[in-house]
This record gives structure tokens, sequence and C-alpha cells, in this order.
């Protein structure tokens, strides 16, 4: 049996705020040191840092947790349509859904395995382009993670601005991602999208 | 310092799948017991139960964590509107954020402070009732947590049925809760509570 020990002074697991850019001009990996340095914490979410120290009995090693492995990888497939990283980090196996409405965009829905994820991905990256990303709340486990993430993103097509607040719930087995579920405030989304109000009754008051 | 140690095996912290159902002629309370029954996996969620072990230097116990406290007056709240179980969870500068169209439902949005999520919790009881929720996917720390649950609900106004995925972040001190944002396919959700489907144009192919 492994026991792994979580340090936080107060006993605050894993909320953090972070905010990665990347800048019209440079490649993302020029911005990926960004990646493991505490975010600022705002006032919302006020938050301590904290250090992931695992045990393998006499041995102790600090070692980065693969959501920012994936993180990376993941904007790097959309940005610049490298699959070459995210495609290591794939479980052959590997359930993926991202819930909204399919009519809209077709890479939205459940996909499961390698390759029908990498081509989601890839049609992400034919659709999208990811500006800016904060990371408003954030909870690591060993082989787990969960964020609430606020993007800006470009409609490739139309060359539309999208703002969009997701959340997301991710599952690694040896550093590779075996289950990955996405949440969309789709309303918000579909508005942005389609580009006018669509009209709501009020239904509580 | 504290030491919080969290034991599993295989290393998996805390993805588990629980479902709930409240029974039309039975009071919430009476299914209070399951909510620390560990649920059934399926094959999508695959999980181990997993212990929370809280060591404070000599001291050892077990606890119960605040979410399933929280969750368990919250839906007594929704459901038989007794607020005074939940008013006793919520911190004085209690940040709440359903993100959401507030055109649809006034309940959305953010609020701060006890007696206005007091207060939203009262107007979500009085447009909805929750018949059943299935935790898909939960992550939980010392004094936070993050679920994506699916729910079964009536608007009470037009008595619709309604399926709605769900994900939350809370986060907790001294077991009352001061944090809690909430994200919600808004889209699926204003389809079903509109009645008919809204025309979208295709934008991805």
């Amino acid at each position: 049996m492994r026991a792994v020990t979580f340090r936080s002074d107060p006993a605050q697991l894993c909320i953090a705020k972070k905010s990665f850019a990347f800048w019209p001009f440079r490649t993302i990996s020029a911005g990926n040191s960004d990646v493991q340095q505490p975010g600022k914490a705002s006032a919302l979410t006020a938050c301590h840092s904290f250090a992931l120290k695992i045990q393998f009995q006499d041995e102790t090693k600090m070692t980065e947790h693969s959501l920012w492995r994936f993180s990376r990888a993941l904007h790097r497939a959309i940005n610049e349509r490298q699959l070459a990283d995210i495609e290591l980090m794939l479980d052959d196996e590997v359930e993926w859904a991202i819930y909204g409405p399919i009519d809209l965009f077709s890479f939205f829905g459940s996909r499961r395995g390698k390759a029908a994820v990498l081509e989601v991905i890839r049609q992400i990256g034919e659709n999208l382009r990811v500006h800016r990303f904060d990371r408003e709340s954030i909870m690591l486990g060993v082989d787990s993670a969960a964020s609430m993430l606020r993007y800006s993103l470009t409609a490739l097509d139309s060359n539309k601005p999208i703002s969009l607040r997701i959340a997301h719930f991710a599952r690694f087995k040896a550093g590779k991602l075996t289950s990955f579920r996405v949440l969309v405030d789709s309303f918000d989304l579909v508005e942005q999208t389609v580009g006018y109000p669509i009209h709501l009754p009020r239904i509580a008051v």
C-alpha cells in the first residue's frame, strides 16, 4: 500500500488560481514555465500554495502532476496543431466527453480510444484558438484533477472572440489520461457563437 | 503544521460514483444514511472506495467530510424548505455563484453573505424539486470538494421534468461553506425549460 501525503498549512488541499496567456507571436512552449508557478490568488479564490509529496517506501520524490503535462500538450495540440505530445499522454482506452450542443460544434460529445480522441482534438484545433485561460478553482488528487477555468478563445472561421467558463474532471493512470469529462457554460457559448441573444421567457421570479 | 494523510490503494485519491434518489412519499432524512455509503461503481467511473484519515499530532480520528453534511442540508432546504440545517453550514461571508442565464432563472448568478445565499436557496426550492442525483465524478480535499453530478428535477410551475448535468467546486472552513461555484450545462437546461429545441447553425464540421 502506498501512503500519499499532502502537506498544507492551513489544511487546504488544493485550491489555487492560475492564469496563463498565450501571446500572439510567442510559441506556447515559451510559456510553459508558467504552468508550475503558483498563480496570484484573487480575493475570490484566496488560497495557499501546496506541495504534492509522494512517498514510496524509503524513497521520497517531488513529482509534476500529470495535469500540467496534459494541459501543456493539449494547448499545444490545439494552437500549434502538434499532436505528438498529446498522443503520448493518451491511454489507449481513454474516455472523453465534452457535454454541450453537438448541433453547434461537432467536436462536442463522447469519444473513446486514442484515435477518436486525437481526431476530436484535431477538430478543436481547426475551429478554435486559445488565447488565455484562468484556472479559477483546482483540485489535485494523486491520479486525478478537477478545475474550473475561464477561457478566452477565437472561433477561427468568424474570427469572433469567445469567453467561456468550463469545468473538467480528469483521471490519469501511469501518467496517461484515462478519463476526461468537460462541462461548458453552453448557453453562454451558443449566444456568443451565433452572435445574437436568444430570447428567453423568465421562468423563476 | 498539520499533516493530512490520504491512503488509497492503488493511489487513486477520490473518484467515486454515488447515486441518491428521493422517493415521493419519504422524507429526505430517511435517505440520509445513503450519503456515506460507497456507491456502486459503473464501468465508466471505475473507482476504489477511500478513507479520509486526518492526523492531528498524536490524535487520529475518522471524520465525515463537510460535503456530505452540506449536500444533505442543501437538498433538505430545496425539497422540504427547511433552511435551519443549511443556515448552520454557511459561513457569514460565503461566496456563491451559479453560472447560467439569469434571464431564465433569477436564482442564477452571484451572491455574497449568509442572508443572500439563504434567500437564493429558498428561491431554488420554490422553483425546483430534486428527485435524484448521480455523482459521476467526485474529488475531496481536506476543506474542499468538487463533483460532477447528473440531476433529475421537476420545474414546479410547469411540472416539467428536467435532467441536468452540473459541476460544483466547494470550499469549507471549520465545517462551514465559504465558497460554492456551480457550472450547469445551461443550453441543455434552456431547451428543456422552454420546451422546444432552439435552432442552431452548425459552426464546426
